[in-house]
């Protein structure tokens, strides 16, 4: 038996959405399990971080996947796993929650379902720490979490219908910046008037989302809780912000806690892309740019 | 030539949303105005504070109204008018926005219009200082708010379809809290995690508005900027609201910054307010049920 997985890319916070927002975007990690019994971990990798990510257990996808097996109180006898990773590494698009998903989704399969996805769900938040890539790349789509009596309530909300996404362009800056790095910087307290500033743009962003309005979208998505803190730690950040509205940008916000920005467009500009990462190469950074669209769907899994 | 105005009660906040949501109720102040000349004011009023406001030009309305005139330039050459309140006073239903916005769309329409709609709404704003309540009381529904470039946009949610809107049991204890005092009393400073608690739960009580989700309203529509400083400075209110959730209410919260108690449920239940009304007494306070419903109208001009 063999069980394929995809998960997809996803972009938290978008802006005034601090902790509460994700959305996924149409970049897949693709996986494809077998069972052996030869009491081996056999991994291959292309794609994304291919020459230095492990091929043994200490591979994420392959430790989320053991981990699944230990909580379903079974022993893997053997494993043989592919990856393609299309989701670059440690770029604020969720590659990390994508492994975790991967892992424990490929297992669950393998396993025969013991868990629901409901449950998978559930444990990959609780091991992640946070829903914020993890719901959307299950869920996809556009996504709010609440924790509610010491569980995550995730939601998927309607967003404009498959037919018409909007345009994405991220573009991920060379640049070392750790999430932990990214939270350790922010304030513990912030002003009241921030708070408010957010919570008012980030129901209309997702009003926006919804209605595919990306005017509203510019208006809204503007944030006062993390990316004033984080924006001038990253090279190149603000003018690469300011050179994508200039190149015809809708929207712009900082991918998650970063280092990658993304830019809202209604169909696809590559000049947008261009003027950020020369913005980031003024600042001495080389820069990588990806096209993609939003995904409303999430992960998927195949037995073949 | 005579002009009929009619605007709705409003509830601000609705929990997590603090001054960022407000929705407009099935409750309505009416006014009836005829220009004359006689140089005179004359005013009569019936209902909610019919013994105590001034019926004069010191009257909110008429001070609203006699403004708009000096906005357009024109002086006015007498009026005569009549005032049906049903929206109780400093209640937190936001009775001093109808007020202001009674007055403009008056004046305005015996003017024939110099102001379009979205100038009088501007301008009731401004007058206000916030767009709370007077932009749901103006547009109706769901009405989100954000100040972009120094000026406000408010956006109208798609809320529940008019043919089955959430019942609503407002209960306005005899308290005296003015808004004043109520937000005086606001930390300037908040905890971050407690504005990332806010943020996902605005977004969710607008979904679960758009929807009827009565469910998640629940689930969402708690607070941690606003409420946990107010609610104990209106006696009874903490145990009102658990007597609301006792008696079947899906969702409470403070109506705008009090001192009325606003509560949510499917089809109408009587014991809610009974049992909200029983907590305020035991704390020593009369108190008044308001069964209502949401209303997908906004303020109303007919000239006849």
């Amino acid at each position: 038996m063999k069980v394929q997985v995809k998960v997809p890319a996803t972009t938290a916070n978008l802006g005034p959405g601090f902790d509460a927002l994700g959305l996924a975007l149409d970049l897949w990690n693709e996986a494809e399990f077998t069972c052996t019994d030869n009491k081996q971990i056999r991994v291959t990798i292309e794609g994304e971080g291919a020459d230095k990510l492990p091929a043994d257990a200490n591979n994420a996808i392959v430790d989320a996947a053991l981990r699944l097996y230990d909580l379903a109180g079974k022993s893997c006898p053997g494993l043989s796993a592919h990856f393609v990773n299309r989701i670059p590494l440690s770029s604020g698009l969720g590659s990390s929650s994508a492994a975790m998903l991967t892992g424990m989704l490929g297992a669950n399969a393998l396993l025969g379902n013991p868990f629901t996805d409901e449950e998978i769900l559930k444990l990959a938040i609780e091991t992640e720490g946070h829903p914020d890539n993890v719901a959307p790349a299950m869920l996809g789509g556009l996504v709010a979490s609440i924790v509610y009596e010491d569980h995550v309530v995730s939601m998927r909300l309607p967003a404009r219908a498959h037919h018409s996404p909007l345009h994405v362009t991220v573009v991920m800056p060379d640049f070392d910046f750790p999430t932990k790095q990214a939270r350790a910087i922010l304030p513990k307290q912030v002003d009241r008037k921030d708070a408010i500033y957010n919570i008012s743009r980030a129901v209309l962003v997702t009003e926006a989302l919804r209605t595919g309005d990306l005017d509203l979208l510019g208006k809204a998505m503007t944030d006062a809780l993390h990316q004033p803190y984080r924006l001038p730690l990253i090279p190149g950040a603000q003018s690469a912000m300011d050179a994508a509205h200039h190149a015809g940008a809708g929207a712009v916000a900082l991918s998650g806690a970063g280092p990658s920005l993304i830019a809202f467009s209604s169909k696809p500009e590559p000049g947008i892309g261009q003027a950020m990462k020369r913005a980031f190469e003024a600042a001495g950074l080389a820069a990588r740019i990806f096209e993609l669209e939003t995904s409303y769907e999430g992960a998927e899994v195949l037995i073949v």
